[in-house]
């Protein structure tokens, strides 16, 4: 099975660090192929920075699709960024890491928390559980100030802030399960889980084994009528 | 008063008809600027057509705001098409005519529904329901297949379809007014409001006063946290 | 176009502060008719003096209409007396501060707050905001406890006060933008707005702007079934 | 122990009819005071009538209350008709047959359906649904067209006709449990039942159970907020 | 009358708690027969609790029904408990002490908290207040750790404790009314009421009330379709 | 990886039938123990059902986790029957094939529909989405009358009838994923997806991926609070 991985910011470190998480999702046998949308922002972190990479995540998408054929594709931005655009142009099962790891954490626990990583982001991220229809699930959506230099350099001091932060989730919003909403924190989900004594998901290793799931049960989103090709011929919209 | 009329599709015809919709709206004093999208699809109609065209709408209107130096943006597409990144970029009102026009409905009747083109586009409209915060107050989204071109020829059987769809909109949805969600459907509001009892809102016209109003008030949207300029220089993501 | 401002409350003094709201709000060209309920309370500040005004603010309307025949009315009780059987009653428009305020708070931000003056008249304006259909918008109701006199005679105490309230609105609610749901406070918008760095409504002011458009868009309540003409004669009621 | 049964009407012919209603739902050794609103409409049958008798409502159970000393009072009106206004003026327990009847249909089944009389009606009876928080047990608001005068005459095709009704409620709004949520249908709850197989609920009776079981428990409305006593005198208000 | 009051646990302690309550509910003229569950836990304080506990309510029920031929039967536990069950099984009004409390709470303020032992048990309460459709309704679940054994020894130690929790109730959670959701707590409800200022309900006490007065009225669940008899005879599933 | 595929009801064709659809869900080098409950009902298809096989589901559980030493339990009964109490009393993830097929139904369109085999059986349904937390993503649940026999005997009659269903689920309730909600439909998921043109979920199949998932990712539920070790002993319980 061959699953496209792809990030919606245009930089390549990021890349990495998705793909590293991606790989501890993905099963003996599930071949990745990460794609780095070209064009838009390093760093989608507002609506204004997901609609303006949406359209160049999709013109991504679409090029490298019939390029590497692949089965399912994972879209590795903890937002929008053209998740429906692009389960309307293409057929074969589209997952996003938001969407799929919310959907998972509902099974885990009473109530879920997506931590993100600015103040100003959480009204957007509040959209987002509710375009997914998953506020009945949702406990909160959290922010943390972490300088993203120091999440690589001193893995200490960050383990300990976001630990603190968890407890604090815990404690006062009454979460259970806690969702990494963000690239910088890839990699911490399981000593995180350690320390905080709840489930914390990485969001790409959840949405990886999803799609796994889907392409191995012959899944894909319905084309009824939601996901429906366009009217139009793709053409007319690029 | 200055307003930019931006309309999210490519073309200089439904520009046109919005711009005619807009001026029944504007009061007197009221200076309209249209502004059509350069790039895009002529017509959006799928969330594929929304977040392509959306990039363009943004550039096109972070490029004509300085030219123009208006006071307020109508953004003329019944849809997402990059609302929020525009109230994050700007800082002088954006109004939506869909979400102007649902607010609006909310005052005038128990219940409104909001009438599209195309059966595939309903789940669309309602999320856009729902992202709004209007669910309350929705009773339904309704689609009807009219050609467009008949829109123009044929006046009359175009309204004795639409009165019908509108009496079932009421009979059997109990809603009590009615949006016309979609621009080749602007003019006939009047006509239709007559015709089928209830109040029947062209959503260009409605916003030109909402925007008018916010201007006038001295009003704009919040800058504190959803609204806020985004984090990185507007540069960074074009 | 000729507007009729109703107070509620039968004090003379109150229909002053309102007009003053009311004329910020009004276009060149749009004519204010000042309406004092009279009869029942002074300052309507419970369910209780929202039931005993409220049959005294419709007979002060019913009356007042034929002579003035204004072409819309603005209620300017930040509480139902009576709003839904005026709808009924008139064929012109008639908004409500409360009404309509909401509704154009949506517009502005993520959530809003109303703010009012009463511990114990929180769940009332609660219910206001869900009658409504406005709570998936609404971050919080808050009260303080402003000696009216104050008001008046120490601006700056007043507005140190309020703007320290919002803080706490803004911090602890998560709320974006706020409205004055009381009389008293009119006039303060527009200081706390700069002060507090969010938009602060006076619902007076809006709700005038909203009438304005809705006749110069030649839209009223719909007739079809919740606003109706009450069955049997209004002579019958009264 | 005692209770007062209020009319919210001025019909003293309804008073009958409630008063047979109310017989039936007390046990022994509980003494019924009818009290008939002095002034307002005969018929309270919107929004109109609900506001104008309100303020009747309420004048006419503060001077009988002190003269009767009941232990409780029933508001006999399947609407709000000033029944938090009343919850604020007394202290004794006050039961709406609207709310009462709908929190005791939560228990009986499913989901539960109010049959009111006209279909103008339906909104305002959806709204108060809403207003008491019931809205997620409540399949449907129905309304039929039932000719008051027949009721008495012709019971054999109003039963048939109720009963037809009802089965659609079952059948269609998928419903269990059936409210008559107004006096003239009174004393057909019981062979309605019988004919349409499931519960179907007399709410003055229901009310009347409720109200002895809150005066032997000893219980009443909270006073701690929403029904404080109102802020001002209550004579500041009449 | 004959009501059946039915101890989920198989403590008889508990029991006699229970009927001390119970008693306190009943009117006089109605026959309490007290029923202690045959097997499963002592104290069901969980999940696990319940479901193990349910299968010996049941059976326990089904053998002393047509032993006592009791006219109504209340489930003394503050939890599922097979409630469904046994309304699916029986067609005597079967009356849950959690579910009648919580319609009654909803007549008595704006909004109710249950007050349960454990803060592990507050998820599933949660689930409770939410099965049975009340969660407009509910302001909080709370739990305080209390030692049953000094309920017993130190009253006035207990109904401090009690009282500063109901005094964060109603501060911190705005809530006017709460339902104490254990057994062990029984008994302090006037006292709770008299200290605290709000209404403070026994839900043994309200049930035994609200099972009279289904009794008296000739009501019990509906038949029709969540509650009609199991398709298999009884003895199949036992 | 091993997993434990527990059918609630006692019948061994019924498991039969279960381990077909979990063959198919399973990955190479995923190792099945198929567990039949030993008691109960042979078919749960009431509360009455799931309460009183759910204490023998538990048993036979907690009996046979130890021997077979499983990374993960599938419970394959579309329902509640004990899923909570046994992510109580176990560490390991346990999926119930209801809630997982939720979540990814979620995932795959607008809306969801799940299908049961009873009418009587649809608010026990409900109440499950409701309690799963799924209600704003579930567009109906419906229920045909199916003859278990003829499922077998009659493949090319079901089919049709099946499909012919399918169809009004996506016509009359918008809805776009089709969950085949018993066990007896096992089977029909992929040919009815061919049919009906919309993708049919087989839960059993759908949560043995979602168990493989947790077991790979090693996640499992949350023990913070909602699923914590019961507060006593299991032996206290049992």
């Amino acid at each position: 099975m061959k699953l496209m991985i792809v990030n919606p910011n245009s930089s390549e470190t990021v890349t990495g660090a998705i793909m590293e998480s991606a790989r501890r999702g993905a099963s003996v046998g599930t071949e990745l192929v990460p794609v780095t949308t070209k064009g838009g922002t390093r760093n989608i972190d507002s609506a204004f920075g997901d609609y303006l990479s949406g359209a160049y995540v999709i013109r991504t998408c679409l090029e490298a699709a019939p390029l590497h054929q692949p089965d399912g594709v994972v879209l590795a931005g903890f937002g929008r960024v053209g998740i429906d655009a692009l389960k309307e142009a293409l057929t074969i099962p589209i997952v996003s890491i938001a969407e799929a790891s919310m959907a998972m954490a509902c099974l885990l626990g009473h109530r879920f928390t997506t931590l993100t990583m600015l103040q100003q982001f959480i009204p957007y991220q509040q959209d987002l559980v509710r375009l997914f229809g998953f506020e009945a699930k949702c406990a909160s959506v959290r922010a943390i100030n972490i300088n993203v230099e120091e999440c690589v350099t001193n893995r200490e001091k960050t383990l300990a802030e976001l630990s603190a932060e968890i407890r604090k989730i815990v404690a006062e919003d009454r979460s259970e399960v806690v969702i990494l909403a963000c690239a910088g924190l890839c990699g911490y989900d399981t000593e995180l889980s350690r320390l905080a004594g709840v489930p914390v998901l990485d969001p790409v290793a959840v949405a990886v084994k999803v799609a796994e799931g889907f392409v191995g049960l012959g899944l894909a989103q319905s084309k009824i009528r939601k996901f429906a090709d366009p009217p139009q011929s793709l053409d007319a919209y690029l």
